[in-house]
């Protein structure tokens, strides 16, 4: 499959280019918003197009060509204000999602946030961002998408572990973190296992092989 | 009917509240998030509950009890930062609505925001207001609930001209302002007119009486 990254340059974007192009499997398309990581996915030898997720349907639309599956691992960021959350989290996705689906793909994997879907595990400091992840989430699982919606707990820049915790909803762990590397692994692993088809889940560190953590879903 | 004013306390809440008494075929019941609020309306002869927006869903129910229709005319206001656009403009209509369902509640009319389905007309200024009420809208018509989404033009505090047009969108018009108490006269005309139900349109000052505007949908 073609993979298309959205978000590309972002901190699970990059390792989740560098993963793909490891496995051989799929190819990695990168989708980026500035001309300059353009030529730095080039570089690497890795297609990138550009795309701004605060365009419109059609335009985000024109960057899915030849495209078989989609990943969305954009983010506004916490350096951004609410508004670029309901922007890019909320609306960005939203329109990928669109676009997603005017362009007949039928593949989508949504990274998105810890216990997104339930309003009690909501942090006080995040709640604005958890709206945001939630309703993108809701609309994805509208959406008529063979969706995947990977929630990883707090993202960590470690060496990979590669051993994972999967479930609905985690809350009885105790380890809550996962290195974002980890989270890439995880949705390379999931693009074609039909385990996580019309999935969602919590992911963290944990004492399953992504494989077989995937497998038990 | 006893219809709950959501955010009954804001501009277009206390018209709405005068409207409903001065009509006196339905009963308004206020809800309002302070405690001086009650007060406020209780001196007016008015029933008036508490809620917050930013409790839980339940908490929310909790002031449904004997409701019949809910008007959301609650928002987070211009004085507050994007945060509030998330947890009151969108996520807090939303656990309205989810609490209205939850209540066996039937009749939901919300006030929504011009153009509010199609970003082409969302203002570059205005932008996350309208991604959120954009998704809240879209929630409602999800929802299996008697919907009216009321999108009125730019609100001025003037006196009633009673006059309006009413429209899926409002392109090619001359005004594109209405009276705050224009809104509420429309919404108490909507309540119980079958011809609004399901129904979503732009709204501005016309040409029109408000029942002659209404049946024409």
């Amino acid at each position: 499959m073609n993979v298309l990254i959205v978000g590309a340059n972002g901190q699970i974007g990059q390792h989740l280019v560098d993963e793909l192009k490891n496995e051989g499997k799929h190819k990695p398309i990168a989708l980026v918003r500035k001309e300059e990581q353009v030529e730095k996915f080039k570089e690497k030898g890795v297609e990138a197009r550009l795309g701004d997720l605060e365009g419109t349907v059609t335009e985000i639309k024109e960057s899915m060509h030849d495209v078989d599956a989609v990943v969305f691992a954009a983010g506004s960021g916490g350096s951004t204000g609410d508004d670029k959350t309901l922007l890019i989290d909320l609306d960005g996705a939203v329109k990928v999602i669109e676009a997603t689906k005017a362009s007949g793909i039928d593949r989508f994997i949504m990274i998105s946030a810890f216990g997104a879907d339930d309003r009690d595990r909501w942090s006080e400091d995040l709640k604005p961002y958890y709206v945001a992840k939630h309703f993108a989430d809701m609309w994805l699982m509208d959406s008529s998408l063979n969706y995947t919606i990977v929630r990883p707990g707090m993202l960590e820049n470690k060496e990979s572990i590669g051993k994972v915790l999967v479930k609905d909803a985690i809350t009885d762990t105790e380890v809550f973190s996962i290195p974002r590397i980890d989270v890439a692994k995880v949705i390379v692993s999931a693009l074609d296992n039909e385990k996580t088809y019309h999935k969602f889940f919590d992911l963290v560190t944990g004492d399953d092989s992504i494989k077989n953590a995937l497998n038990k879903l």
